[in-house]
């Protein structure tokens, strides 16, 4: 299998770890979007929409971060990441769903704001984005507080599809431009104590390393994309 | 088990066709939302998020609609709704996730204008939605002129997620005010032949009938919600 990603993409952090608590054998493509590799033919070949991640199985390409872990979890069914009963497997769909519908979108923004200087945005709409994270962030910390993972017991793939998004919101939190959002995130460790130990859980998961953004190790090195 | 869900929700209508299309039995809990139902603290007891479809089986409460899809496809293996192979399962979540990413955001911003005469968006934004809307159904077109169902040749959860959305659309560019932005939708089965003719097999799916939003039946008797 190969798989195609951009380094600091959180779509593509999914993915890779996805492989690695699989342990899953793969070729890791990694493209530098600056210098078009995800608008070559060859790779819209692969991928219409030009996004990473893309996981290549032999003839099966498949795109979309999430219907990658889905992929994965039906061709590498150890250890389970979508449930081993119905129960499971909704409480872990919920979590991403959820993840999808609100942290998602405000973490985005926030990044466009702190990583691009995106000004755009009228102030009030980064206020509510902030608000949100905000509020997302209490409901997952109030969750890892009576349970390991956010799904329950088990790492599931609730944990896989949230972690690189709280990665992001970290590293955009650590930013100069993120002063005047008021995030309230750093330390994690006080303002977030089970978000910060679950957070701790994932990074000590085995070939957790080999996820990690490239650009993100020197720090302050490289802007984040 | 017992759903609860709203007139015209997409999101409803999601869980509604799921339990039809599984055969599953269930008690129907119509809400109001007008009235104020979704915001009982019984409901919010439920749904903290105070959001329908919810589904109640026993002990166990089940949230967001792609949630209750893989659960009810856990619990009632038959008619398999997310894929009985690794590539099945793939191509379903690849379909709902690109639905979730683009034609779900573009398609509730263009019946927010429709529907609620919301001018807040910039005439630029809406015409963009409008844009992405166009080139998400394209897709869809083409894809079903080359096969019956949107992931494959059986029916899957894919066509579930999506079609609340394409009724929504195709509701909101019947509607005076839809003019103004230029859906080119209908008449659908000349606009796009393929998603018509696929529109029809849903249509007449046993079970349908019931999960028809009911306020929509009286033709142009009320506003869509």
């Amino acid at each position: 299998m190969e798989i195609y990603w951009i380094s600091g993409s959180p779509y593509a952090w999914r993915a890779l770890l996805a492989l690695e608590v699989k342990g899953a054998p793969y070729v890791s493509r990694l493209l530098d979007f600056s210098k078009g590799d995800t608008k070559t033919p060859e790779f819209l070949a692969l991928a219409p929409r030009g996004k990473v991640p893309v996981l290549k199985d032999g003839d099966h390409v498949q795109t979309e971060s999430l219907a990658i872990i889905a992929y994965l979890d039906r061709k590498f069914p150890a250890p389970p990441l979508l449930g081993r009963t119905a129960e499971e497997t909704g409480r872990i769909w919920r979590a991403i769903s959820e993840s999808v519908s609100y942290l998602e979108p405000a973490g985005r923004r926030i990044a466009t704001r702190v990583f691009f200087g995106d000004t755009s945005e009228p102030a009030d709409q980064i206020g509510k984005a902030v608000e949100e994270a905000r509020a997302e962030l209490r409901g997952m910390e109030d969750a890892l507080a009576r349970r390991r993972w956010l799904a329950g017991d088990q790492l599931s793939a609730a944990d896989i599809a949230v972690y690189p998004f709280v990665e992001l919101l970290l590293r955009a939190a650590g930013k100069d431009a993120a002063q005047p959002l008021d995030l309230r995130l750093l330390p994690l460790a006080k303002t977030y104590p089970a978000i910060a130990a679950w957070r701790e859980r994932i990074m000590a998961l085995p070939g957790y390393e080999r996820t990690f953004p490239p650009h993100w190790r020197p720090a302050g090195a490289a802007a984040a994309r």
